[in-house]
């Protein structure tokens, strides 16, 4: 998708062939940004996903590297079940041309660079407006990116499965401030400041784009879900302990 | 609905006469805690209900005293819509007994006593164990609730429409908790740890009950909205950012 | 201390035999209640104290049940260090009248009962308004109790040696409150507002007294530390480490 | 002090010539910016120095534009005190050589580039290792920079003359990590782990450093503190009233 941008907007991707279009699932063996990776080169298919941890840090996975056969005649016997998991369609606008368009399954961060001042980031819902932001960033995320970086910034732990956006911002230049969850049905359009420079908009913490105040951001829930494959014995809340060392009680 | 119940298990109600059954509309008249004694009156009726500001605070207030008549008369004149405002189902069971079943708008709220230890509080969610919250308690809130205690505990804000329920420990004794948002179709489950004295568990604030180790809480979304008279100008966000001061700049 | 409290006013201490004044140090065998009330026996001596751990928590204890015998040597052998550890100096007027006077040496707690209002406790530094806290409550801490109560409600860990007192409210009814770190040179007055029910003051979690609206705490550093025996292995992080699981990478 | 320093780790500061060994006074008219900026134009030196606030943001001012010259005749007129505000004293050794040394009053900020990995930060309490922070960041921070960058990243509000050091991570990648304070007696190291990228050191919000794993920053209390000049009717939280919205109350 990004193929055809002009050279100095180029994500900071590597060059990937498109995913084929007859899959019949995909398997991915690796860490969570190898799965979000997957992710974006399936692109807008529907092809059940299965996540299998190689290595230490794995959210997103459904299982580990030890049931990879078992895993794998399950799913080759068609004995599974797939979960819907939202994903974020963002376009950035540009003098009126789209010059991204990406989904993300986790997150989409807006951040200043090291040296650069507060980016501010004037922020409408369903073209209504609701704040500027002054912050180093902001972070627009999906239930399955509440664990991520928005959990680091200091967001609440959101199930899946609830229809919510998540908008977090990275440490806010105001005490009244707190995370806004809002439902999955807005658009969300975000605009910097004039005079924003060195600002970086992540999609999936995978691919870059430099934006500045001539660009306008909108985030919608995307028509197009991940299907990840359910393994039986897992259970989200399980994850969120043995992952995070969530706890309501001292470990 | 608690008259029937034992003395000693009164909650701390006044008595008030149950609402007629052929209401038109409720205005309410005063804070939120007028608001959400007069939702605990109608109970289970769809009636619609306008909350009227009289005084300090009043985030279910729909307008203020000012307006009181030119809202009467939208109102009376039938063109006005409602929103519906998730409640919460909860009943406590004792020895098999239901010993309190009552909706709430906002929250249930799970305290210790001012001198009692950490309340231990087991939680499962569809009957599956999540966690033993050591903590001073425990909030289960609404979207709408998301704005009060929740709040205060440092839960995220939920726009009321976002169907999920909110788990808010209350300084939980570790380091490794973040409020919790589950989907509003979960059956969350509460059991105190023996040797729990000095707990109660309040119904929106409103109403009190003295809780223990025999005692299982149990909380769903319950079938009855609240249905609110939504005025046509007024905006959630800017409920938030004038009652809250909510804000992601400097204010 | 407390003995001479009419009934009303009465702490909810049993009423233990003052210690005696010759002790060449005090070994406490127990977790941090047992060790707090131990500072509150010795009360003014400047006796060495060593907290040996027996059971589950213990922040306070410099070694653990397995070592007692090893430490026994090292202090009858005269071959340890004390660390002083500053104590608050609280005490309570009412109408002019000293209803209380107590050291701590973790916090006061001001705290409000599960079914009242918020409290609101209006706080002077050295005799300056600095703010009315709206909250459940109001934590007063050394360094040494930051790693107590003020911790589960949202405050920093500070080490026992930083001169310093930390205010942390509980469950603020406010967005734009933080922890406030204050030297331990000032004096902090904290009065109720009007109207004030069912609060309490509670000593180090150990003791309480029931606090209204005639009622002044004032609270200084005292002039009479704890004296904590050093053992030459013992690592403040490292406790740190080990009791909280606090730390900077996942754990 | 940086313009010895090679091209490729030239600080961004503009050159500006040293300050003159002279003065009586210095008077800065601007923000905390170019009151920072001035702090570090005066070195070492001892000279007492007025903020005055000009726009809008100025919390190390001491008097706003409209009373410059009623300040100015005080000042003048030998009639002030001087309030000292302790600074750190920051050193980057690259392969045994000092690269870079400079004093601050707010903070020093490791933070990684947006588009890199977590940093991993190796931290040592006077030699004795603490933890390896993993997070967007490492803020170091003085009680005058507490109300900085630490209070949007979470940190607590210190009283300046608290002789202590608070240590704020930038979004730390675990639930188990809370802002932690040092007495000012301690020396702090902090050493990037292996294949850290793109992280920069700033100093004051003023000038970067551009750091890999190699460097080490020794951070200490610096022997020269700054002296500000105290206007008679200033209050330090009333200004933090003013500034920052800090509250304990409903604004």
């Amino acid at each position: 998708r990004m193929e055809s941008l002009p050279p100095s907007r180029k994500l900071s991707d590597k060059c990937i062939p498109p995913a084929p279009p007859d899959m019949y699932c995909v398997f991915v063996l690796g860490g969570d940004g190898t799965f979000l990776s997957a992710t974006r080169w399936i692109g807008g298919m529907s092809v059940p996903i299965l996540g299998i941890k190689f290595g230490e840090v794995g959210f997103l996975a459904e299982t580990a590297e030890d049931n990879l056969f078992s895993a794998a005649e399950t799913v080759l016997s068609g004995e599974f079940t797939t979960m819907p998991r939202m994903r974020l369609s963002v376009r950035v606008f540009r003098e009126g041309k789209v010059i991204a368009s990406e989904p993300v399954l986790n997150d989409i961060v807006i951040n200043k660079g090291a040296l650069a001042r507060l980016a501010r980031m004037k922020t409408f819902i369903n073209d209504r407006y609701l704040t500027t932001y002054r912050a180093d960033g902001l972070i627009v995320s999906t239930p399955t990116g509440s664990t991520a970086y928005s959990l680091a910034a200091g967001g609440p732990v959101i199930h899946p499965t609830v229809p919510g956006i998540v908008m977090t911002p990275i440490c806010p230049f105001t005490l009244t401030n707190r995370p806004l969850i809002v439902p999955d049905s807005v658009s969300i359009k975000i605009c910097l400041d004039p005079d924003s420079t060195d600002i970086m908009l992540t999609f999936d913490g995978q691919a870059g784009l430099e934006i500045n105040e001539k660009d306008t951001i909108v985030v919608r829930k995307s028509a197009r879900p991940i299907h990840m494959i359910a393994m039986p014995d897992r259970y989200y809340f399980d994850v969120l302990k043995t992952k995070l060392q969530w706890s309501g009680e001292r470990i």
